[in-house]
């Protein structure tokens, strides 16, 4: 019997507020068993109890914080710090900080989420701006961790290293890969190799300085053929490389749902092919890959998509759950120490190679 | 009637050299008319004429030179520069600089045919590393022209005011658009505005210093949604977005294959609706968008895939006539000029706005 865990959530965040959130409570439980997982739950008392009645969802499971404070979906970042102590999401993150909950789930506003969080639970490493997100990205062999794709601009070289320590920690935790294999995104021509952030970052990742199994650059190509279980980029190129991609797996459904229903024999081979066409579906579902965690932060945040479903959420939860009972946190910060140790060293052979 | 256009090809470029070269020719004439083309062959005479013969291709189309010298697929660029000249790909870009063809193409090794472009014809704006290279992308409206997807590394703003310049002029002359929107690549966070350089191409794009229909920054999934007709970014973002698209497609039309064999009912619904699906399978066929442009040089330069069929080199010899017989030559050097004079006159309106 696992040990008791406790999440904090922001009931009112996200499009839809308590119904998503106690419905992904709900859901929780139904698809993965929720063995000794509790819930700490934000915001309005009435209307999440509502909820919690009209889903049949028992007081033994969910404590409910009251506060009549909301951050908008659209407010900005620099004001959500300035005005949003107190509400349903900055205590979402305090019940974290304080030590009484193990991890925090928001689907409210990203922008606000981040600054709140960096304020609140503050960075585990320096330099970054705003905590990194990573990406499941479903692919032919499963899922692979893209990360950064929450657009820290300009990252260097020692934070793509960073990056790369907590993908790999966070691979292994949530898609139970054991020893993952971590590339660096770049492009593939043959006499350019990158800029000089990524080529330094290579030159780190192939030494012991931190034990990840660090194969080599991969190019845009391989994120979707799975090629290896984590992609390290800088959060300007990851954040388009993930909207490109989902762009244009919208764009290519959209054919599909076209030709299909172009005329009446297509709508009948569709019907046929129906549950095949389904199975596909779900494998590209994206409430299968909700829950980006907010990475370099001293303490577990996950971010759900505003707009997801009661499933969705609840695979949010997952994440987080996952998180928080995993040895990841201890890992990460083991392996920041390890790097910092090895770049405040002298490192000849290892910058040497950066040389031009 | 048009006027005699004269195109020089790289016969023995590519995986199948002169059989799709010259089965390319063919295809041209036959999808596209070819009116008032001709051209002018480079490479290995005997197999040349071998396939015109096979083809049943007059001599009054096809001049042939002859040369024994090939550059391999594998040469790395500095050696196809110091080894290349007299080669088929070094010939047929040597006519275009002799003013003998309009335009050249080539199916040959990029990295190659871009260092020897660059040595034979130089650049026509200073600063760029490398020709660009604009991606003809199947969209929702039909395509949007992205550059540079060829890798440059770090271009500044100037570069990407460049880029926008030919990508107006590229997709006017081959697809026709009468006065191409143009959007500037960035991520959609709201107290993020991208990389310096992104913000300083904004600037400069929203005043009147180039005649570009500037509509703003676009995020990833903009691309496929066609929302502007030109999408312009940096060498390496642009290429990981180009190569990360194509994995997303290739992923999910694995995924329905499988779904479509994955039992005799899939199969029949399939075999129903095949018209349907493979009608839709044109519109995001690599053939029709094949022959990719080198831009930024003085003179016109088209890139065929490696692996393209006759159909796709027909493609890239259609891009390589419009392109001859459009004024994009003189209304992008026309445009740089004016933002060579826009540039360095102070201008304290544009620059102010991206100061921190």
């Amino acid at each position: 019997m696992a040990s008791s865990t406790l999440i904090s959530l922001d009931a009112m965040g996200g499009d839809h507020g308590p119904a998503v959130v106690v419905g992904g409570v709900k859901a929780y439980y139904s698809l993965y068993g929720g063995d000794g997982v509790r819930f700490l739950l934000h915001g309005d008392e009435a209307a999440i109890r509502a909820e919690m009645a009209r889903l049949h969802v028992s007081d033994d499971l969910c404590q409910v914080r009251h506060t009549d404070k909301v951050v908008a979906m659209d407010e900005k970042p620099a004001q959500a710090m300035r005005r949003g102590k107190g509400s349903s999401l900055w205590n979402a993150i305090e019940a974290v900080k304080a030590g009484e909950a193990q991890a925090a789930v928001s689907a409210g506003n990203t922008g606000a989420l981040m600054a709140i969080s960096k304020l609140v639970l503050r960075m585990a490493v320096d330099g970054l701006e705003r905590p990194a997100i990573v990406a499941s990205w479903p692919t032919k062999r499963g899922f692979t961790a893209v990360l950064d794709v929450g657009a820290n601009i300009g990252s260097d070289a020692r934070q793509l290293v960073e990056f790369a320590i907590m993908g790999e920690a966070f691979q292994s935790a949530v898609h139970g890969v054991a020893r993952p294999t971590v590339g660096l995104l770049n492009v593939g021509s043959e006499e350019m190799k990158g800029h000089e952030e990524v080529r330094e970052a290579h030159a780190v990742l192939r030494t012991d300085a931190v034990p990840v199994n660090y194969t080599g650059f991969v190019e845009g190509h391989d994120i979707a053929a799975g090629t290896v279980d984590v992609v390290v980029t800088d959060g300007f190129t990851g954040n388009i490389a993930l909207k490109t991609a989902e762009g244009t797996a919208r764009f290519i459904s959209g054919l599909l749902k076209e030709a299909l229903t172009s005329g009446p024999l297509a709508k009948l081979g569709a019907l046929i092919a129906m549950p095949a066409l389904k199975k596909m579906a779900r494998r590209i579902d994206p409430s299968s890959v909700n829950g980006g965690p907010l990475l370099g932060l001293n303490g577990i945040v996950v971010k759900s998509h505003g707009g997801a479903t009661a499933e969705g959420y609840a695979n949010a939860i997952r994440v987080a759950v996952e998180l928080a009972r995993s040895d990841y946190l201890t890992k990460v910060s083991a392996n920041f120490a390890r790097l910092a140790a090895a770049m405040d060293e002298p490192a000849p052979v290892v910058m040497g190679e950066t040389e031009q």
